[in-house]
């Protein structure tokens, strides 16, 4: 009947720590890097070939903005769904979490679609319903940790622009 | 200078063999059925709840179908990546496999959006984005490996399938 961690008026369970927590987090931000490195992987040929070579819209980032941003985006999700594991432990926070693993699947899924070029428009409907499973992802964390639900604002920012660049490279193409 | 396997007519890379061909198959296998596992997963708290409460289609089939069946399809589609890694090589079968990459990471996800309860249509949306993919694996194999194209056939038949549950579900609740 200790109480190890948090405020005693707090109904939820305490937060995880130690090594466990470092492991899970290191697990997730392993898992998602992964996803990026085989996204990147599947850009190869296209990056030199047919992107390069296709019509843009005037906003598409050079090629070397998307490596360290999407860096960033990763780590950062990878920590939103570390501290939802946390806070609300996995029974408790598996639906949030199973929606989490859903927008990270969309999020491996697109780019191979994308790049493999003759699948522009399935590529758009990926990411859009994408970013609908990541509002859904947020709305689902918000109850658990409100900051993991700020976490993934960059990411959805970052997704609804690709949206735009993916509807260019179809349209101008 | 010594043929190892295969036609001497044949330019192709003879088919990778040995313990590192094994692995990759094994590793294929699980990872598919890992897929399958964290699908199982989603349908808790539904598969009693919400799911089975909804209108379905009158060919929805019970729910015990569905383990079995993707136990099959996830065992033929890592077989079919593994022969067109063996056939192919990863440099020259790239594309090929990415697709199947993106078609495995789109049915990772459609299970836990489907399953959520409140994207129906979302998942629908997914799980047509799944088929055309499917559909393009299965082209992309067909320079490889033509078994490998045949061993998706049970499977785009299944979501082909799958889709008029989906839709189902989504036009009776």
């Amino acid at each position: 009947m200790t109480t190890t961690a948090g405020p005693a008026t707090d109904a939820r369970p305490a937060p995880r720590r130690g090594a466990r927590s470092v492991l899970v987090l290191v697990t997730l931000v392993v898992a998602c890097l992964a996803v990026g490195a085989v996204g990147g992987l599947s850009t190869q040929g296209a990056v030199d070939g047919w992107y390069a070579d296709a019509q843009k819209v005037p906003w598409n980032p050079p090629n070397w903005v998307f490596g360290p941003a999407w860096t960033v985006l990763y780590v950062l999700m990878a920590v939103a769904a570390w501290r939802v594991w946390r806070v609300g432990g996995l029974a408790h926070a598996r639906p949030a979490l199973l929606l989490w693993v859903a927008q990270l699947s969309l999020n491996a899924a697109w780019t191979p679609i994308f790049f493999s070029g003759s699948l522009v428009w399935v590529a758009l409907v990926v990411i859009v319903a994408l970013e609908a499973v990541l509002v859904a992802t947020a709305v689902a964390f918000w109850r658990h940790d409100r900051l993991a639900s700020w976490l993934l604002g960059p990411y959805m920012t970052w997704v609804a622009f690709a949206t735009t660049l993916n509807v260019g490279i179809g349209v101008l193409n």
